[in-house]
């Protein structure tokens, strides 16, 4: 067995397991558990984007098709961009992939390999760090300042983790953990950090809608960027429209990049089942009524959090500007992972561990509230009363 | 533009085009071509497999799932390999991959990154040497030998091409393009090859089960190594069970590296949809009767390629003795690019160029037969006419 891993290649070997997916494979056969450890909601997919793809099975659309997703879907891209950010989109600029998260791993292998950097402002999404390190690149942790359990980017933590060996800065606004929505003043001082020092910026604004001011959506580089920038936009069908298990998502990138981005599809996964993609292009083109509900019962759910925790004396908790995770800082708390096992095994709730996102996220605890309120409020009792004990 | 292209990763934007895709794009939307260019069937994926996944959609099986698959269909996968190869499997040494093409990318990482050199006979399915290409290795095409277009694997060959930067030997059989199907005692010169110089063998035996003698199924690393042995197999629902469209595979390998696999299946796509998965588990289960159908289909296609070109003096072609491909010579031919176009353009059939598949591909086209005898003949009669002209 030694022998076996000590034949893989070094960076395959030592890619880190999940945080996440850790405490969910700890939790996930064990009943009356409330999972709040994935970024997913409570809802399936509606019936209206369920049923295009029912129908275009049926319709045999079961054959290969074009490795850069299907025009109708790119179209469907171009379009719901221009509804959303006020201009045109060429849909030569997308391209649809297997999951927002291949969409990150194509961003960053177009980017980086062995020997490159990739500063990543953390707390993160463990599978940009992941998907870094597969590809025998360094991801460069950036921690990000911390009061009262709000997080804030300091450019000058950039400017300190930038060496030669430095490609790309991947951005992730809205924040998954942390809900931090950069403003545009911040995504101005990061692309201005970027020109000067070539970089590529990878803009993961999956949760741009997810903002609880009164914008319709964050801030975003598509505001104030020139269109050529050495910028690549990841985003997914998982959040908007109730999708995850779906793996679909797009890259939104320069024209220039066509023929190299359609190579890296075809030699990863050859594009996505075209079935799949009949049902992309309704859920851009007609659901938008669905995202504008699910938005409503994450502003519901982060209220019962907050409510859940004022007054906890053992939390610090402040409501995030987007995103729908609430990451709250547990007095006392000096083992997260522990904590996560232990939610689930004695409260029955399931939590994702701050160090899941790195070393700084160390006493913290990730919550999702994409849920119903009944449901979170159910476990945000279980998780008072199992801190309190 | 030039600027763009120029800060990218150099193996990325290096990456070259497939030139099967390439012909198809040439072709895809030019009415009335017989698109035998790809490898795939003209069925659409059966009913019986399709109405699964469409109740699986309707049953709201739309979230996140185990990243390496659902255990009903890592079930499936061990029994339809017992039933194959005649002894048990473990469910945990299967891995569901998005794609045949995700299981050779990920097999690949697995074993070989930058610096370190593959091996891979040729002519091949360009998307292996792609696929190690976008990963930063070197793919080192081994020419087989050919004769009156019968190509043969001479061991010394690969002795040749060793280096100590060697990890890893690509070998598909039955092969595409060329029918080549190693005998048991080839596979054993191999596998003996493989342990002297501690390679990863990356078997792909996806046409396994399409061959043209008396057995049911080519001879297979898993009849002659051990379990521990350091072999990957890759594999596809794609040829089948008709479902090239689906983006479905499987990785078989030997548990021990269970949780790496599930890592980099994590930070690539983090799985596989699950409404998907259980129709892959029908496939498996109750789908023989439909393969053998397949495999029957292009037996016959088989005989009327040979009988196409029986007596044409132009062509040399030996029927394959695995895979769905004939893989022709034609006599004076030094642009196989140009003809594939000009088999589009002018006689309307799509067909891969023999260059596509490696520098020793030349003068050859790939014509795939897994299709209806009248298409076929069809298909034969424009090539010929074109051939004569």
């Amino acid at each position: 067995m030694g022998d076996l891993l000590a034949g893989l290649r070094p960076a395959a070997r030592g890619v880190p397991v999940s945080g996440i997916i850790d405490a969910v494979n700890h939790g996930r056969d064990k009943p009356g558990v409330i999972p709040l450890w994935a970024g997913e909601g409570d809802l399936p997919t509606p019936r209206f984007i369920v049923e295009v793809a029912q129908k275009a099975l049926a319709d045999g659309e079961t054959f290969y098709t074009h490795q850069r997703g299907i025009p109708p879907l790119r179209e469907a891209l171009a379009a719901y961009h221009e509804r959303l950010y006020g201009r045109p989109f060429d849909p030569d600029s997308f391209f649809v992939t297997g999951s927002g998260m291949q969409a990150i791993a194509l961003a960053l292998s177009l980017t980086a390999g062995a020997g490159d950097e990739i500063l990543v402002p953390t707390p993160t999404w463990p599978n940009v760090m992941g998907a870094a390190f597969a590809l025998g690149a360094r991801p460069v942790p950036v921690p990000m300042r911390e009061e009262d359990a709000v997080w804030h980017l300091v450019i000058e933590d950039l400017e300190t983790a930038l060496t030669p060996a430095t490609r790309a800065i991947f951005l992730n606004s809205p924040a998954n953990p942390t809900g931090w929505t950069a403003t545009r003043d911040k995504l101005e001082q990061v692309l201005a950090f970027a020109r000067k020092h070539d970089l590529w910026i990878i803009a993961d604004e999956i949760y741009a809608r997810f903002v609880y001011g009164d914008a319709p959506r964050a801030d975003s580089f598509l505001d104030i960027a020139e269109r050529d920038e050495k910028i690549i936009y990841v985003n997914t069908f998982s959040k908007n429209w109730a999708m995850t298990g779906w793996r679909m998502g797009w890259i939104h990138a320069p024209v220039e990049l066509k023929q190299t981005i359609e190579n890296l599809i075809q030699y990863s996964t050859s594009g996505v089942a075209p079935f799949m993609q009949r049902a992309g292009v309704v859920a851009l083109n007609e659901g938008d009524w669905f995202v504008e509900h699910t938005i409503a019962r994450a502003r519901a759910g982060r209220s019962v959090v907050s409510s859940a925790f004022e007054g906890n004396n053992r939390i610090t908790y402040a409501a995030p500007d987007g995103a729908f995770y609430a990451f709250i800082k547990v007095a006392g708390l000096t083992n997260a992972r522990e904590a996560a096992f232990r939610l689930i095994d004695e409260a029955k709730v399931g939590t994702a561990p701050g160090t899941a996102f790195g070393a700084n996220g160390e006493g913290f605890v990730r919550i999702c509230f994409a849920r119903s309120e009944d449901s979170l409020r159910d476990a945000m009792g279980r998780i008072s009363a199992f801190l309190t004990d």
